[in-house]
């Protein structure tokens, strides 16, 4: 760091098993993405490439290349994955995933009704080619899924392969966990926890409220998703608890 | 394309009649315009430099050229035109225009007061000298245009010569066709519909909600305009039902 | 200017000591400098870099001097400031602002209490360092400061040494200056104007409508801050009456 702060929160480094940060990269040109590494590679420890925009992102293999030269894997958003899966093209989905050397993908059934247990086979099926991210949670704010069924599904894909689950909000953090407000929905949160080990988990927190919620509840080092990446820098700093969202709570914690 | 997925709606190419995607450059850099048509320049068809922002734009002429050479023409936005007449410098507009080789201007009159058929002559002199987009709707939230005013001015605009004409909603996204809270005029929309063709109409459509409401109301190759640059390849997909707002829509039309 | 427009505002030029744009840099990279400097720089009076940002910054001298060489000066956010104070660290602070060659701070007390004699009086000792910026206001929505409050803290900060006092806003401006709803507390600036000198303050005005409401209040050169460096082209225009929002205010004045 660039000075010395005395007493902050001590960040986790990388290869980061807790105090992750996903970032999402939804059409950022080849330049950007070098300048995005060039500031932030030490804070991003994985890169989606937002929904299916991979698709038409030009020089793609070009962009990747520039991400894993700066030490972070990407992966293709979940809606990417039930794109091919609602049009029967399971094995092309996989091909693509060799075409361009991925070591991770997302798995998901925001947008489509995928029965569990299949799911969970899709799950065990791509963790034998890649490490998986599952997805839990509708992209329909009208699909209230009630916290138990979190919890189970949560348990069974992990159970099926899944290397970390991640909670739904999308890019405007307004379902899944979070109400059509942006505001957590805190008991089904609590609940996950009491059940489910805190570094198993991304929580999509796109918001400002939302990341500095989390924080406050589950520390520095919590597993924070869909980070935009002007946003990285300021999270890191919310993070140290060096912006005013934070300043107090953690002053609170170190006792000066 | 990447890679294929089977079923997507089919999407009209460059020189595009319909399917038309209007971008705006609210003060890019000359940098940031190579970055944005490195990604961006087969998914962009025209470029406005919003409304008087070219006055204050630094190496105008360069940047205008590196749109260009993307193949991507650029035009000024329509109260650039307005900050002229109303200042009684309509030939001095018109030299601007040629000092930069425009082949595209903007009449409107969203911020001034000015005689329809007084507009229609202003548009009727420029399409001699350049191709006119003109514009319909205030800027002025308090100044509702009934939905016959909007045809009828639609219709005698195009006849004066304008190329295409464009339905006003600022950067903001909550005036003209849309309400203070960025919701869309349907009735407004749907009347037009009903005597204007499709294709001669833009729509400003600066926020997903709106993107997405015209795109389930008219398909994956509806014109839209004031799109933020870094919204261009998201809403390519949500075009090609590739996000989650439009996922189901496009499914339920393919029958997969 | 690219064309000559009649009867605009005049604006101040640099080094300005109204009409002054502070720009706030939340974690850009080395390129984006470059890139917001190349077309930005005439207007841009000086860059603040976010809160603490400059302690997760990678390259910060490399930053400061782009910046710099641009002729635009830097100085780091309050909360800086303010997590060194309540660290008890106030010399290592010093040592910073040295290490980095600064020639300006911010003196506030957003996120901590702070003995107003005790903040006049770091304002004095610095003021022999470097040119004191000092923030009046609170970062919490629940502490409403009374208008006479603010004014006495104004005038005894500027009577310590401080160059310009800053009226808070956030990133977000919602607070401080601002009702939650981001509106502005107008009685609280037209109070605070009857007693301190308009160039003396700078108005943290991170939204648009603030920006329109303090132009259409003070003119064309007042004074604002926490300007995101995509929003300075804008701003200029806003100011020269070019943006709708202020097309009509400034006809007014200059009797067409």
């Amino acid at each position: 760091m660039n000075y010395v702060l005395k007493n902050l929160p001590v960040r986790t480094e990388k290869p980061r098993v807790s105090g992750f940060t996903m970032a999402m990269d939804k059409g950022l040109s080849l330049r950007a993405v070098e300048d995005f590494m060039s500031c932030c590679s030490d804070y991003v420890d994985i890169v989606k490439l937002g929904w299916a925009t991979s698709y038409v992102t030009k020089n793609l293999k070009e962009k990747i290349q520039i991400y894993r030269d700066a030490g972070v894997p990407v992966y293709f958003g979940g809606t990417l994955f039930e794109a091919f899966i609602v049009r029967d093209q399971f094995e092309d989905y996989r091909r693509v995933l060799d075409k361009y050397n991925l070591e991770h993908c997302e798995v998901s059934d925001g947008s489509i009704s995928l029965n569990h247990d299949k799911k969970c086979e899709y799950i065990s099926t791509l963790s034998k080619q890649v490490t998986v991210l599952s997805e839990v949670g509708s992209k329909d704010a009208a699909k209230i899924i009630p916290p138990y069924k979190w919890i189970e599904q949560m348990q069974t894909e992990l159970d099926a392969g899944a290397w970390k689950v991640i909670g739904e909000a999308r890019e405007g953090g307004n379902v899944g966990l979070f109400r059509d407000s942006g505001e957590v929905r805190q008991g089904l949160v609590e609940e996950i926890l009491t059940q489910i080990p805190e570094e198993k988990i991304i929580w999509e927190a796109p918001i400002k409220s939302q990341q500095v919620w989390f924080i406050k509840l589950l520390g520095a080092n919590v597993n924070l998703g869909n980070i935009s990446p002007s946003e990285v820098i300021p999270l890191e700093t919310i993070r140290l608890g060096l912006r005013g969202d934070t300043f107090d709570h953690f002053l609170g914690e170190i006792k000066l």
